[in-house]
Parts: C-alpha cells; sequence; structure tokens
C-alpha cells in the first residue's frame, strides 16, 4: 500500500500526517508555524516531512496552504496569512526532500479529503464550505478538484452578498466571509454583548463578563445549554450561510454541500437554520432536484488527508 | 464534412439551423412557437428539422431550451416559458426524427457556441453571461460544457446579489438579473422617466413622450447619439454585472468572460463599466492572473451553433 | 361687520377674495400670475385688491405665498416658485393700495383659516398638513399662530425622514415631501407603470396607457372604484405620512392635525392609513391624550380665508 | 427678594435647592430615590423640602421629573424611569408641605432655566438638546415655555430619524435618541471595540481591555487627548445631532439651541460636527435668518433652577 505524506501549513502551526490508500492517519506531528520568514517556514515542512519519512516508506507529498496556487500546483502566489509571495514551493520542497511535492489550496485540499473519504465520499459532486476564521471552499466536479482557469477558484467567502456591506480583510465590502464565518459569529455577538442586548446577558456571564472573552466554542456551548441568545446567534449564522450556498447552488449544481471548519461542531443547531435557509432561496426548487446539506466528518484534518491523497494520484 | 442541425427553442420562435464542423450555418428556418402546448412545440421543432434535412446529410441534432435539462441531457425538467415539465424531449423527438438529439439549456449551448467557434475559441475556460430579457449563464471548463451534477448549474441570473432586493419573476428577492439585465435596464430608465427625473427628458422625447415606448436599443442608440442619461443607464448596467461577474470570478475562476445576449450590442458602452466595476471587485486582483472580458461574437446563433455543435460530438 | 381682503399667490394663479368675520367669501377672482417678474405679480395682486374694493368696504389686505416671510410679516425672504428674494412686499403693496397689508405663508394661513373657521374651530391647538406638490405646514398654539423665533417655522416638508433618501427639490436628500406629498403619491405610480408592475396595469389602462397621464385624481377615482393598486399607493403615502405626523406630534403635541391639501380629497382612502400608521409610531401612546386627525373644511381657500381674518387682527 | 425650592427627580437621585430670583442656589442636598414606590418618593420629596424650607423662607415649590405631565401641571400622567402613572403629584407634596407647587418636564424645566439664567438669556425663542443617557428637550417660544396641547411635547429624542432603525427603549425603532444620545455613543463604541475594529484599540485599553467599561467620559478624555477613534465617534454623533436639529429647526424655527445633558461636557469636540452637520441639512439656508447652536451653561443645575424659577411666576 502506498503511503504520502500530507501537511497542512497555517497561520500558526504546521501539521504533518503519514497517510494511508484509505485514509487513514497512521502518524502524525505538529510544529510550530514560523510564518513571516519564508525559507523558515519551508525548512520546517521538509524537517516534518523528513522525520516522518524516516519510519514511512513515503512516495509523495501534497502540501495544502491557505492563498492562491497556480494552475500547476507548484507556486503560492500569494498567501494572506503567510510571507509567501510567487514563491516555487514544489520546487523548494523537492530540492528539500527528493521526493514529488503538489501544493494545493488547503480549502481545495480539504474538499478532496471530504469526497475521497468523508462525507462526500458517496458523490461524484460536491461543495465545501469551510466555516472557521473565514469561509473557504472547495469543489469536485465529476470526480474531479475543480481548480479553474489559473488554479485560483472557489474563493466563496469573497463572493459579495451585500452591495456596501461589512468591510472585508481583503479590502472590499460586503464578502459572505464577514457574514457566514466564525469571526462574524463572534463579532456579533461581542458587539450585542458590548452594546447592551439584555438577551445577551447570560452569554455574556458565562464570558465572565467581558465581551472579548465570548467566542465560537463558548456560543456553540451555550446554545447546547438553550441558551436563547446562542442559538439565535447560530441561526442567524446558518441563515446567511443557508442564502449564501444557494446562490452558490445556482452556479455550481453541486450534489452534496459540506458543512466544515470549526464551527461545524454545532452540528444541527447550524445545519438546521442552513436548510431552512437554503431551501427558499433556490430558484423553482420544486422543479429540481435537491442536494444535500451533511456536516463534514474529517474535522480539521480534512486539508492534510486531502494533500496527501492528491499527492499520490 | 459531417452536418449537424441545431434548433433554439424561445418562447415565440423556434429557429433552426444546419451547422458544419467549423460552425458556419448553411441554412436557417425559423416557425412561430405554440408556446403554450407541449406536443405542438415538439411537431414544430420536427417539421423544422425535416425540412432541413430534406436538403442535408444531417447525422444529429442539437436542441437549445430555456429551463433545467437534466443530467442525461433527455429532459427537460422545466421550462420558464414553455409548456416543458418533466419531458422526455429528447425521446419524443428521436422518435419522430430518427436521428439522435441532444437537449442543452439555451445558454449552456451559447456558452459552448462561442467557446467552440466564438469569443471563447482561444481557451479553455469560459464563462458566457448574456444580457438579455434575463441573465443567464454558461460555463466551459478544461475545454467541456459544465453541466453540474444534476445538469441544472450556471444559473447565474439568479444568484442573489442584494438581500431584500427587487422581487424577481422566480419569486426570490434581490436575484442578479433584477438588476444585470437588459429588463432591468429598460425598466430603470422607463421609471426614471415616469417619475419625472429632468436627465431622462431627451430619452423620453426620443420615445414620443411616452415612457412605455422606451427599449434597450433605444437606450443603447441615444446613448451612442451621447445622451448622458442613456449612457448613464447602461454604465449602472454595467456596473452591477462587472460586479456580479467579480463574485462569479471568485468561484469559478474563467479565463475569459464573454458578454453576450442583446444588450451586448451596445458594445464598449456597456462592457467599458463592467470592466472598470469588474477589477475593484476582485479579491486580491494585484496577486492573481486576471481574466479577459470580452463581446460575444455570434450574436443571437450562439445557441443554434453550438447545439448543433454538441450533437455532433 | 368688518371685511377683509384675503389673497393667495400661487405659481400659476393668484385668487383673491372679500371675506367678512365669519370667514364666509363674499366675492372671489383668480387671475394668471406672471410668477417670474416680481413687480408684475405686485402690480397684479394690487389690481385684484382694486377691482374687490370697489365693490366692498375693505379694512384690510392679507397675503398667503409660498416661502419664507419675515418675523415681522412684511417681507418674503425666499419663494421657491416666485421671483421674490428679500422684497418689502408689504411696503410694495401699501403704496399701491393705501391700506394695511399683512404678509404670511400660504400654509401658515391655511392653518389659521382651518383653526378660524374649518376643522380646528373648537380646538386651541392645531396642525395642519398640506399634502399638495409639496408638504406644507402651518400651526397654531394656545389659539396663536406659530411663526417661529426668525418667521420660518412650520417648515414640516423639510424634516428628514430617510437618512441618504430620495433627492428633494431643495438639494437635502430624504425630506418628508418626497415621501408624504401628491407629487410622490404621483412618481410612485408611474414608475410602478412604467416599470411594468402587472398590479398598475388596470390604473396605467384607465391613463390610456400612458405612464404620464397618471395624475393625483386619476388615482383617487381608481382607488374609489376599488382599483387595488391605487388604494395601495393611497395607503402607502397615508403610512408616511401617518409616521412623519407621529414624529411632529412628539416634538408640537398638538390636539387635532388636520390635513388638507389636494390630494386629502381623498378622504378615508387616505386619511384611514394616516390613523393606522400613527398611532404605533407614537412613543407611550396608552399613557398619553391622542390627538384626533381630521380632514379640513375650507379645501383650497383655507388660505385666502386665513389670510384675511390674520389680517383684520 | 422671593426664594423658591427646585427639585429635581430623578431615576437614582432626588436634588433640591434653594433658587434666588437671580437664579443663584442658595443651598442645595441630595437624597436616594425610591424610584420604584411612589408614596416614598412623594415623601422623599417632601422631606428635601422641608429640610431646606427650616433654614429659608420658600415662596413656592417647582418639581421637575422625567415624563409626562399634564396641561395644568398637577399630574404626572406616565414617567419612564418612576412608579408614578397618573399621580396628581401637586396635589400630594401640596397636602404634605402646605406650599404652592408646580410640576414640569425635567427637560422642560431645563430649558426654562437656560432661558431664564443660562445660554439663553438673550433671546426669546431656544430649544434645548439634553444629550444624555437619552436624548430630551424644551422649547421656549416668544418667551414661554412651550407646553403643547395636552403638555406632553418637546418629546424631541422620540422623533423618528431612520425608518425601521435601531430598537428604541419605547418599543418604537428609530428614534432619535437611539442615534444622537450619550446611550448610543457608548454603545456603538463598545461595540467597535468588542467587535474587534482595530482603530478602537487605543481606547480598549484606556478601559482595561474590557468593552464593557468604555463609557462617555472615558470617550471624552479620549478625545481631548487626540485618540482618533474617540474623536471620531463624538463626530458621529455631533453630526446625527447636527441633522435631528436641522430637522427640528425646519418645524421649531427656534432663534438658538442650547446643547446640555452629560455628553455636552464634550464641547467643541461635540458642537464643531453639530454645526458642521447642521447647516446643509437645513432647507435654504442662504435665504433664511440661521440660529447659533451654543454649549449649555448651568449644567445639570438646569432643571432645579428651572423648576424653582416657573415655581415661582
Amino acid at each position: 500500500m502506498t503511503l504520502a505524506c500530507g501537511v497542512d501549513v497555517g497561520g500558526t502551526k504546521i501539521a504533518g500526517g503519514v497517510i494511508d490508500e484509505d485514509g487513514t492517519i497512521l502518524e502524525e506531528h505538529r510544529v510550530e508555524s514560523p510564518a513571516t520568514d519564508s525559507e523558515a517556514i519551508e525548512d520546517a515542512i521538509a524537517g516534518l516531512v523528513k522525520e516522518l519519512s524516516s519510519r514511512h516508506d513515503i512516495a509523495a507529498v501534497g502540501v495544502g496552504a491557505a492563498g492562491y496556487i497556480n494552475k500547476a500546483r507548484s507556486t503560492v502566489l500569494f498567501s494572506p496569512n503567510l510571507a509567501w509571495r510567487d514563491v516555487d514551493l514544489k520546487g523548494e520542497l523537492e530540492r528539500r526532500l527528493d521526493l514529488p511535492v503538489v501544493i494545493e489550496n488547503d480549502a481545495n485540499a480539504a474538499a478532496w479529503g471530504e469526497f475521497r473519504f468523508g462525507a462526500g465520499h458517496d458523490v461524484d459532486d460536491l461543495l465545501l464550505v469551510t466555516v472557521g476564521t473565514g469561509v473557504g471552499g472547495g469543489v469536485v466536479l465529476d470526480g474531479e478538484l475543480y481548480r479553474g482557469a489559473f488554479g485560483v477558484g472557489a474563493e466563496i467567502g469573497h463572493m459579495r452578498v451585500v452591495p456596501d456591506g461589512i468591510v472585508c480583510g481583503c479590502g472590499k465590502k460586503g464578502c459572505f466571509e464577514q457574514y457566514g464565518s466564525g469571526s462574524a459569529l463572534v463579532r456579533e455577538a461581542r458587539a450585542a454583548a458590548a452594546g447592551g442586548s439584555p438577551l445577551s446577558q447570560p452569554l455574556l456571564k458565562l464570558a465572565g463578563g467581558d465581551p472579548l472573552k465570548i467566542t465560537g466554542p463558548l456560543i456553540t456551548d451555550a446554545a447546547r445549554d438553550g441558551d436563547p441568545f446562542a442559538i439565535g446567534q447560530l441561526a442567524i449564522l446558518g441563515t446567511w450561510l443557508g442564502e449564501g450556498i444557494a446562490s452558490l447552488t445556482e452556479v455550481l449544481d453541486p450534489a452534496v454541500v459540506v458543512i466544515g471548519g470549526g464551527v461545524s461542531e454545532a452540528g444541527e443547531l447550524l445545519l438546521a437554520p442552513v436548510r431552512a435557509a437554503f431551501l427558499p432561496q433556490l430558484t423553482a426548487h420544486e422543479h429540481r432536484p435537491i442536494l444535500e446539506i451533511r456536516k463534514a466528518r474529517l474535522g480539521n484534518r480534512a486539508g492534510l488527508i486531502g494533500a496527501a491523497d492528491l499527492a499520490r494520484r
């Protein structure tokens, strides 16, 4: 059985794992990410892979990273959280490792992971929506990862959903991720609590009276315990997600939408509002096959697993 | 050289043509469309094809129709302007014609036509945006027509661009085609003229003083003659289009966007504002390859030509 | 019984009448208004008064005019539709007539007329809202006409009701009269008809198919005949009026609001929605005395009658 | 010289003072306000007055209280923060005190105080705008306090300035005081800080990192020290105030607007933006006399002083 190494490069951590052909992680490590130093990250990735390959017979390496990867899957054109600008990461790593390397956008890699071994294993067409700090997306079409003409597609978090809306970190206004991300969830809950909304007071109390201590997991926990404000905030988030997914469905027509990312841990507290908002926003939904909306299965290891599998192909 | 017959079924007319392998139309006919009678349309299509095949050696028939076509390209699931609901149109026509038939969404067929013989002949990835009564879309990816999991993708006109926006014919609010179509252009110009906007008075005069006589071609003509209101109305339309195309580009990442449909006849009066609005709405555009926005080349025959070519494949 | 002459100076007509102490019009005349020539209007007013005084023993002259009148009731500071800018109209007319003259804002004069002889004859505190081309206002407090510190108060039509709203003729955005006037009624109905609103088609037919032939009286007539669109348009207008009157009531606390101006001819078709919208927009309405909303009684002669009565005092 | 006692009844404190004919406070006391017990407040007021009258020869008592006071100045119809509902407060206090008592709305009393002895002593027509927890108003016209037909006028904080705007404590949406009060200032600053606005971080640091510790005085202090966020927040508040005052000026036409309440302590940091926003929002401002906008002079004793003076008249 051929083994591959999957690497997930984030802003604070680099995770690496040895993955077999069934998507099983045989061994996994994490190291700090020296995010601001381009060469240091490359060294860190190479070190991680070398350590894993000292104990496993690895055939290829797949690296998932946030940002734009070129069509040839070799160069990081731009990464919002890391130092890379037009860096031939494939070349740099192959030089250090003497192994074939494939670079992929992290959400694309995660979509591939869920398609191969997770929530989309039974279909050919899938849209992954990751709900975390931002909103990421990955698309599988007819069993192939969708990469676009230049390799930079599926950036669904920057579809505009509100003209003249909330300013996004990217500089535009009204981007989907300003309404559908975990950051939006936290921002709105904190603002309500700090602005004096009476309904938010129990959650504020859970946060020790400090609005800045309100976090996504705290909201999810409170919602599970029945707190109406927390349930409502997840429902508002889910509504934005459902409406955005409807727009994406008009364009992409996937068979399954998989909701991943940290906030997807809220489960039905998030997914029920997503489904409720989705259907009425789908044109002529009584005359077309309706996709399924599912929770992701591979958690935060989808990228790792997907990247390794892409490298093996 | 293999010839194919292309048919474009509209709400008022059915057009049929004989197309060669270079996309050239050898002969073309149009008949009235008996839109409300499902069988009568099928008979009309068959009659048209029979007439053409009496004079040409036709190998296959491609039919483009507005609406949802199933993944197998055989059944019209739903057509907004025609009587078809879950009709096996391929079967009905093959029974009448004894020729292989392929059914395709009309905007998809037009996208294929522009890809093969028109404005996108030199690229592998293309998004066609047709600006007419509504806003239609067709996508070609890696040289293949993109059809989605259920065959109903690329319905870009129903992507929501304004929450709680203008009511659409589909029943939703804020659909792209309520802002980016020729109907939107005419609606806004008429409303301004009827509401007493001083700037609109010269255009109103051109329309004989009756706001209802303001049409898309009249606006385009006035704009060409330098009328500031008409130029402005096309610029507003172009801005909505450019902003919507930016959102679509985040998701689809095409190499070329082709603007077709009747309003594209306005040329640079429309395309210049589209381009001006597009770029600032594209996240991190300084770090990614930028697509080209081009005018369609095949006019209202793109669907005919594309459908024929699809049938031949 | 002392008689006085009342004059109402409009943009197209000048009306003059002889009024007795009971508010009865003994004789009335109208002449064209030479609106663009300041002196010519003064001559026309003087001619009209002289003719009336040749047959009646007139003690004083009251002139109502749209615009800002100074605190001393002598000078027209500014008139939007007439040529006067800082004109001592009282002096000009007294020189021509040898009679005491009082100048008053037209809506103020109308408010005084309704207070003395019309819908507000039984109360001490009244707000008149005139719904015509614009929205005008006049206020009577404790039995005295309210004139403000500089004589330019009660300009309720330019209270802002929508931030960044519709551009007003005055140059500001979102003024009350852009939502609560007869012009707003007509503008919206024409825009809906010209924009293709299906509901508006019967009214459009009544207008001979030309949206520009839709007028306020046509809408009122259609509403009386049960046309749902016309009824709805009057209800939308009435809602804006009721909401604006609620804001004015928070500030002014009148005992009676009188709705005048041409559109008030619609009667309960307008007043019922005004009342329905008013109450929920009044803070703590269950804890305060509630004013009455009444239709004006003196029609378009309220200004004439009021101006004459003010002159006599 | 006749002395009068002025009482200001707030939600947490009752202040009482002995005031001479020049508006000078000879002695002042404060006691806790038993806000939820109607009779206990009356006893507390009576006790306070008795103590003051034991040392001064008091001729009359004026009481200012938040809420609706009837036209006869005897009955509290409704008080949002106190227990009174239709209470004959004048009767209750005269029974306890054997002195003539006058009841007045607190902002009205403050307007009268500023008119007689403060920022409006030199004019006959004044609008007081108090910017504190809410937005209160008082109007003096031709040297008389404006009380409206039912005694409940000048409630400018509940004029609607944004349709479908922020929910107000009164149950309506979009009330002026949701945009122009100190509470609005604090709410917006806290929400920005809690929501992660980078610009707000220095202010958040001043608040010890806890958004809930951001207060009006903290914002004012930071603005005085040049903090751009704090300056900006005061400018946004001032803009809303200036725009609202423009609407009120269209209606009321005062000679002077006096800005009082706790936030007016910010001085020109607030008043400069008020003036800058006011003028462009005043229709035809180049054709009318322009009022002055001044800072209040009597601070939080304006109500006390005004109530006493009203009692003496």
